[in-house]
């Protein structure tokens, strides 16, 4: 089917820039990976930077997934599903370096290669929001602005944790408990 | 003389690594740039990781520069400082920029490259360590692991929003006010 094939093509396109980076990806060796004929990459994404862009969307609906659950949510239960949701980035799991390391490697990638910018920074809008409408449920009398900041600081505090953690210079565990404790301080700050 | 040749050649490494990233670095490429042999820069830096490690030490010496300066360094100057020195890594200066770009393209290639990792791990300590250093006498009375952990998150978040400014997803000004704000939290926290 169409589909399975158009998915298999962005889970190979996933795993292909995790293990080589962004500038790694050839149309061939991505044809190969996901046992299609680059006619069919073509097809369904045009062109390389197509590629880029739905797998820029995949890994960030497949994170969404890995990182949400189906629970009620109350506002006691925020909280913990905002320190879920942080560090379930950091998992010693395929799935999960493999996301990251896609997504450190787009967004390294878009300072040389200016079309990526606009997707990336639109699921980055995206990204933040969520984060801000969680803190906005444990903290609900602090203005927006504030809540935004936190969640800028947050989103951006793991992009730095995730590249050192993958470059191997901050061991999982590490990361994990600075990211933690950066939770508590960031709502401690829109406590006042 | 040798060591002005050494220095061109480092200049330009970091020039190219910050127009097309490390991975675009091609000797033949830096030899036009330094305007020298590749025989030179084999001579001088042995091979290409060679050139990567000693580029890596050169952009921290130079950071080092135009982030410090020779006051005294009473306590009560020690935030002036503190903000100083994360806030001058957000400049929109030809050398600052070309520096950060070169900084985060070598920790996102040592994802890739693990032969960077060592040297790049390294100079991180030494920058969490200036930092905890500066927070301290901030905060005489903060526990060391505490103040570590501080410049941790601090230094992971400056590496976070300069990854967003260089592709284009976060304003210049904005980035300064939240590197800002970081420290003021994080102060906070130590208080306590």
């Amino acid at each position: 089917m169409s589909t399975d094939r158009r998915r298999a093509i962005l889970e190979g396109a996933a795993r292909v820039i995790a293990r080589r980076g962004v500038r790694g990806l050839r149309m061939e060796e991505l044809a190969t990976e996901a046992g299609v004929s680059t006619a069919l990459i073509y097809y369904h994404f045009k062109d390389r930077a197509g590629v880029l862009r739905h797998t820029l969307e995949f890994i960030s609906d497949r994170a969404d997934r890995y990182t949400s659950d189906d629970e009620d949510g109350g506002a006691h239960d925020a909280r913990r599903e905002l320190e879920r949701s942080l560090l379930l980035e950091f998992q010693d799991l395929p799935e999960v370096r493999e996301n990251s390391t896609a997504w450190g490697e787009l967004r390294a990638s878009a300072v040389f290669e200016p079309e990526l910018r606009g997707d990336l920074a639109r699921a980055t809008l995206t990204w933040i929001h969520d984060v801000a409408d969680l803190l906005g449920r444990i903290r609900p009398t602090a203005p927006a602005p504030a809540l935004t900041a936190s969640a800028e600081r947050l989103t951006a505090l793991l992009e730095g944790l995730s590249t050192r953690w993958l470059s191997g210079a901050l061991p999982l565990a590490h990361a994990r408990e600075l990211a933690k404790e950066a939770v508590t301080v960031e709502l401690e700050r829109l406590r006042d």
